[in-house]
């Protein structure tokens, strides 16, 4: 098992393919563990009182496994998320990004399944936890 | 049972209250058989190629249920989101808004439990379909 | 969209394919709507307390759903549950059957995804409902 | 943040609770990561061609987080299961028992919640994931 692509290749994937939420997200880390990203908290991820949106940790859950779906078998490929099942368990801390850490359990032919989990930076207690799966189209490869 | 807030009362709410993605929203209608919410999609809701995003669906979503608990139980109250599994089922049609036909299974003293079925407007066969569960803080009402 | 097997028929597949559990089973309906299924409950259902258990109510959620997916695909196929979010609401009567309404809300080539409401027979209010997601195998029909 | 019961406190605590199903279950380790809870596997959890079934699996994520909660709280408590998201992922391999790793992720006041990686012993990759919510009665200790 091998790494197709690394921190530095999934972040130029996003610039290239995802160009509009891409400033959103700085990939930190891609190893066999997993990935790390995190989202660069501003205005428009905010709800009234100042902590982060469900649907921007959503998001974050989303692109955190996904990259490391590609980071697993290259950017050829195009993963669909076909379900998620999140929890919401603490409020994000006001002026801190969010850092999800997603890992691979299943890379299968047709299936990807994984999990994230979601931090305030520099915060040891979560805030969200995700599991999710990819459909992954035919004849990827 | 019955209602404390209609749809112009809703709409009024998420201006009020919501004034950031009030008008990504149109209550468009509230009664106890639920709340059925519209997306106006606009460019920002989009991902390559056109289709409406994961996180725009995720929040039409929570908005849907968080309005029909509302519909029921009056603006005092701050329900949180808890947990939501989500299953995307179909891509969004480009160049239609989503609409959200959400409705409340569980209205508890202490959780709210309900389902939303999401749709491409004018098309029958559904894009999504989401569970999802509310904490209501002691002492409302 | 026609149905390829009718309550008897399931009920038929049930007995000869999942001779362990058939008899706990009971197919009510299976139309174009959907599938109806009764869990006739027994001692081993139950939890201290009376109530059905929550691995039952997972097992009678599987059930119907999977009996849904086959009365349209018809007995060839082999589907697997890929995925499953369930809520449990509130606590099913004591001595009443357990009774779900499955209907499908997807079947791809590849996956196949609907619901199921539970509900104590003869209460209105439903005491669980799953969101569930199966793996159709390649090359069915 | 201490631990109010051990293994062997919560394997008692099943007998006296739980006698229905204590024999299936054997706490194998209890500490401040979570519990380790082993399904023996027997006739009545398999499926036809000898793999553990659905429900079977659900039952262990679910004893798993249920123990990891009394770990902390003590038997006092009566904690039940609110939501369960289960992802299954291979087959469990036949002539195996089943290992569940329960951590929990958050303990509040009103809910619990927590994940759940079932093995088959001694395999590395894992059968299935499952995140779990328990409300915690009021007036808990």
């Amino acid at each position: 098992m091998t790494l197709k692509m690394d921190a530095g290749q999934l972040q130029a994937f996003l610039a290239s393919d995802f160009g509009q939420v891409a400033d959103d997200f700085v990939v930190e880390r891609a190893d066999l563990d997993g990935v790390r990203v995190r989202l660069r908290v501003a205005e428009r991820h905010l709800r009234p009182g100042g902590t982060v949106s469900g649907p921007s940790m959503f998001a974050l859950a989303d692109v955190g496994l996904y990259l490391a779906i590609l980071s697993r078998i290259g950017p050829v490929a195009l993963a669909v998320t076909t379900n998620c099942a999140i929890d919401f368990m603490r409020k994000p801390e006001a002026g801190r990004d969010l850092v999800g850490e997603a890992r691979l359990l299943k890379l299968g032919k047709r299936l990807a399944v994984g999990d994230v989990v979601l931090f305030s930076e520099g915060v040891a207690e979560p805030v969200a936890r995700a599991g999710l799966t990819y459909a992954i189209p035919p004849g990827r490869g």
